[in-house]
C-alpha cells in the first residue's frame, strides 16, 4: 500500500528493455555502454551487470564515484571535465578506468599537467546539436586537442563523443534516423581525416532516441543510451517507445475531488514529478493515468492527465465515469514526463 | 571555492528579509506562521527561532515530522489531510500541536472516527485561486464540515485557510492588492457567517506575494508566507522583491565556452536548478547571473542569462565584454527562479 507519493519501477518491463537494446547490438560490434544519469542506482545498475554490462556512463562526478564505490571498474563521465575538480578525478582514476570529456585546448592542457594517473580522452564533438563540444567541423581545434593528448603520458585519446540531443525535438523514426545518419556521417568523417596518424579512434553516439528506433548501429563503435530502461511519456511523443514499455509510475493518493470542475487533487507535485510537461493539442500534460492492476498497472486512462502542479499539489483531470470510479484515500498511477528528473527527485523507489 | 554546484544562503539577506515582515506586523495582533517549505532546514528554522517564532507551516508530513524532531511544537500541515497517512498522524499529534487542513466532509469524519489524540482543524477554503479547497461561497458544506467538527472530541475547528496562490499571476502592488482584497473579504463574510454558532473561527492567510508588498494585515489572523526569506527571480518579476533581496545563489563552474554564439557553458543543470522559467521579452530566463564579490554577490550581469538547462548542463547567454573577462574554471553565481524548488533540489548548501 502505496501512502504517500512513492516512484514505481516494474523491473519486468525494465529488463525487457534492457533485454531488447542488448539483443539488437548482440550481432553487431558495438560496444554497449548504458548512461546510468536516468536511474542513479546501485540497485537498477546490477540488473545490467547480470547482462554483462561491465562499463557505463554518467553525467556528474558524484554519480561516477557513487558507482566506483558500487563496483563499476570502467566509467565514462559524459560531461566536459571541470577542472576545478581535480582532486577528486585524480582519486577516481588512481582506483578505475575513467574516460573523461575534452572539448577545448585549455582542459587537454590542463589535464596534461595535473592528471596523476592515466585517464582516456573522449572529444566531445557537437555534430548538430548545439548544446556544447568542439563543432564537427573544426578540425584545427581537434588536431590540436589530440596532439596535446598524444604529447602525455598519462592521456590516451579514445576518439570521439557526441550526443545527438536534436533527436528530442523529432517525431517519429524516419526524423530520429535523418538525424543520426547526419551526425554519424560527420563523425565518420572526422575518424577518416584524422585515421592517418591517429589509426584507432572510436565513434561514441548515446541518445535514447536514436538507440530504441534503429535496427543497426553500423559506422559507431559505441553506444551510450541511459532513459531507455524506463522510458517516459517524452520518449513516447518522440516516438521512442510504447506506453507499455514505461517501466515506472508514480503512486499518488488522492487528497481532494472537486467534481464541480472535473479535477482531483493529489499527493504529488513539483518535488515529485519535476516542472516538466509535453503539450498534447496545446494541452500541457505533466503525467498520464493508467489503471491500477495489484501494485503494478495496465493502460493509460483516456483523457485523464495531470494538468497542473505546484511544490506538493497535483491536478489531475478526469471525467464523470472516473469520478464514479473513485474517492479520497485512492492511489493513483501516473507514468511521468521525464522519468530521469522524476527518479533524481524521488530518490527512493519501490521495485515491484 | 565551490568546485561544483554550491547553493548559497546570504544569511544577512535573509535575516533582513525575516526582520522587514516581523517589523511590519510587530504593531499588530496578526500571528506569524512562516512555511518552512522553501528551506526545509533545521539549521535555517532556527533563525526564525531567534526571533521568537514558536509556530511554523510546512506542506507535507515528512517536513511535519523532520521539524517535530528538531523541536517546533505548533506546526500546520498546509496541505488537505492525506488519509492514508493516518498513523504517522496520529504518532505526530501524540507529540505535537498539530493542525490539519480539512476541505471535505469524508476526511473530517475519518478524522473523527481514527484520529487517537487532538488536532485542530482548519478548513481549506477556495477565494478563486481554483487549487483546491471547499469553494468559499459553499457554506452549507462549510457548516458540514464544522459541525463534525465540533462533534469531536478530538478535533478543535480553529478557522479558515486559504492561499491566494493568483496573486503569482499578478505583476505589482494594486494588481497583488486586489486579489488579497477581494480573498480576504471573501474570508470576512464566511466568519461573520458562522460567529453566532462558532465565535471563534480564525482567519489564516499566505502566499509571499501578499505578505511582501502589504503594509497592513487587517481582517485576518495569521499570515503564513514562505519564499520571503528567500526570494528569487519569480518573486521579482511579481514585484513582491527587489533583486537585491534575493538572499540565495547557487555557485556553477564554467566548463566549456563557446564565442563564436556568445555561451557558455556551466555544470549547473535541471537537477540544481528546476526547469521552471521566467519569460521577458519573449525569452525563457531560468536565472541571472549576478558579479562575483569574495564569496557572496553583488549587482546582476545585464542580458547575461540562464537560457536552457538539460540534466546537468547549463547554458548561459554571455556578450563579448563577458568573454573577454571569464576563462574555464571560473564560478558563476546564478538566481534563481523558484527558490523554494531549487533548495528542494540542493539539499546541501553553504551559509555565507
Amino acid at each position: 500500500m502505496f501512502t504517500k507519493p512513492t516512484f514505481l519501477i516494474d523491473k519486468e518491463k525494465a529488463i525487457k528493455n534492457i533485454q531488447k537494446i542488448i539483443h539488437k547490438i548482440e550481432a553487431t560490434n558495438v560496444d554497449f555502454r548504458p548512461h546510468f544519469k536516468t536511474h542513479q542506482s546501485a540497485e537498477v545498475g546490477a540488473w545490467f551487470r547480470d547482462f554483462g554490462i561491465k562499463k557505463i556512463t554518467v553525467s556528474s562526478l558524484d554519480m561516477a564515484i557513487y558507482f566506483a564505490q558500487n563496483g563499476w571498474q570502467n566509467i565514462t563521465w559524459a560531461f566536459p571535465t571541470n577542472i576545478l575538480e581535480i582532486d577528486r578525478i585524480n582519486a577516481l582514476a588512481k582506483s578505475i578506468k575513467l574516460n573523461l570529456l575534452v572539448e577545448n585546448v585549455e582542459v587537454i592542457q590542463f589535464l596534461a599537467d595535473n592528471l596523476l594517473y592515466s585517464a582516456s580522452i573522449f572529444i566531445k564533438i557537437d555534430t548538430g546539436y548545439g548544446r556544447t563540444g568542439v563543432v564537427w567541423s573544426d578540425t584545427a581545434k581537434i588536431q590540436a586537442i589530440l596532439e596535446l593528448c598524444n604529447a602525455s603520458e598519462k592521456l590516451q585519446a579514445q576518439g570521439f563523443l557526441a550526443h545527438f540531443g536534436h533527436t528530442y525535438q523529432a517525431r517519429g523514426k524516419t526524423a530520429i534516423e535523418t538525424i543520426y545518419q547526419e551526425g554519424v556521417q560527420r563523425l565518420q568523417r572526422l575518424k577518416q581525416h584524422f585515421v592517418h596518424d591517429f589509426p584507432n579512434l572510436k565513434i561514441s553516439v548515446g541518445d535514447t532516441p536514436s538507440c530504441s528506433v534503429l535496427d543497426s548501429f553500423e559506422g559507431v563503435d559505441e553506444i551510450r543510451p541511459g532513459n531507455f530502461v524506463y522510458y517516459d511519456l517524452m520518449q513516447w511523443q518522440i516516438g521512442a517507445c510504447t506506453l507499455d514499455e514505461i517501466a515506472v509510475a508514480v503512486a499518488c493518493p488522492i487528497v481532494a475531488i472537486h467534481p464541480e470542475r472535473q479535477e482531483v487533487v493529489i499527493h504529488g507535485g513539483g518535488v515529485h514529478f519535476s516542472k516538466e510537461f509535453i503539450e498534447k493539442n496545446s494541452k500541457r500534460i505533466y503525467g498520464m493515468i493508467v489503471e491500477n492492476r495489484g501494485d503494478k498497472w495496465g493502460n493509460i486512462m483516456e483523457n485523464i492527465y495531470l494538468k497542473k502542479l505546484s511544490q506538493e499539489h497535483g491536478i489531475v483531470q478526469v471525467n464523470d465515469a472516473f469520478l464514479q470510479k473513485h474517492k479520497i484515500g485512492d492511489v493513483l498511477k501516473i507514468l511521468p514526463v521525464h522519468s530521469c528528473m522524476t527518479a533524481n527527485l524521488m530518490r527512493d523507489y519501490v521495485v515491484l
